[in-house]
């Protein structure tokens, strides 16, 4: 399958990508930091598995399924955390992953 | 989980990550490189699916069975495609590859 | 250093990123497929270093001058294997890999 | 150049690699994590910049030298970070640390 058929996707993934990887690096910044450790390493997880799928699809895999279904558990779960957090950072973060999971959902389908 | 838990995957993982790069070093020399497309493709795309699944584990991922899912499904056609070549380099990468697909199949059941 | 201030130097990665995986999976379905073995290595390879330099980047990375240097080493090998021949994902890559060698070489200046 | 050639870097490489990664897991289950901000980030990246030159190396990379430069400025940094600490997983990450960098230095000189 080709490379533009992915276009979306690959565009969402490289956003969420840049939120988690954002978020990631802001939280280690924050004073509350002790409460934000689910959310950096969720972050840091969710930013690599993001930016893996979106080579992968730029390579032509073979492995769209299974590649989205690990990055709709990643993105799910890092948006949730985020979620919880008003920092602007995380919030932003949030819906970065909430878009991406929900992109991906349509890979599986 | 702890990263002791899953020795026995990541040092599997760590091999046919090995083999599939070595595979894919060698047939990109082989004369009947027209014959490798596959197997230069698939043995790289095994080998990074390996490493970052073995660099997960050994960061505490919470998204094993996903992993383990998509490094099974990688391991099988790498394996299957190296299978149908006579390279000892091929030869030796298809076995690596049922191995690790074999542990990984564990992580999921 | 912040996000914004390597907006440019991403984008660019991003896009030698994108040429030279398309140039790899292109190359692989080439009927001179014997002629094209340097171009498949060395795409996939300056694809990585610049998918991990653009992630270090949006991660706020100490080693922007280690990674601009590796990366200018990759793009100009690259670049000068592509630019050899005819192909069109392959002139398109060697403009990419040029693009971003000099991008990146103004990070070491 | 062979893989043979670069057993030992392998080795250091990968020891390092899962070390750090050990060492950013526990740092964040640590309850002065306030301290510890500049610790998992470097050995986040740290074990990034081994993991990649570790599988570039068993590709057969042509960019030995410029790898080697990043990984010895990411374990120089990482281990002069995880001396200061007194925990167990950052006294050990620091010796790894220092065995990778002078083991890549070799690669430059």
């Amino acid at each position: 399958m080709s490379h533009e058929k992915y276009s979306k996707v690959i565009e969402v993934l490289h956003e969420c990508m840049e939120a988690c990887n954002h978020c990631y690096s802001s939280c280690l910044k924050e004073d509350d930091l002790a409460h934000m450790r689910d959310c950096v390493r969720l972050d840091r997880e969710c930013a690599d598995i993001c930016a893996n799928f979106e080579q992968a699809l730029t390579q032509g895999t073979d492995f769209v399924k299974e590649y989205a279904q690990l990055c709709v558990a990643a993105c799910r779960a890092c948006g949730d955390e985020c979620a919880k957090h008003d920092h602007d950072h995380c919030q932003k973060c949030a819906d970065a992953c909430k878009k991406c999971a929900d992109e991906c959902e349509k890979l599986i389908a």
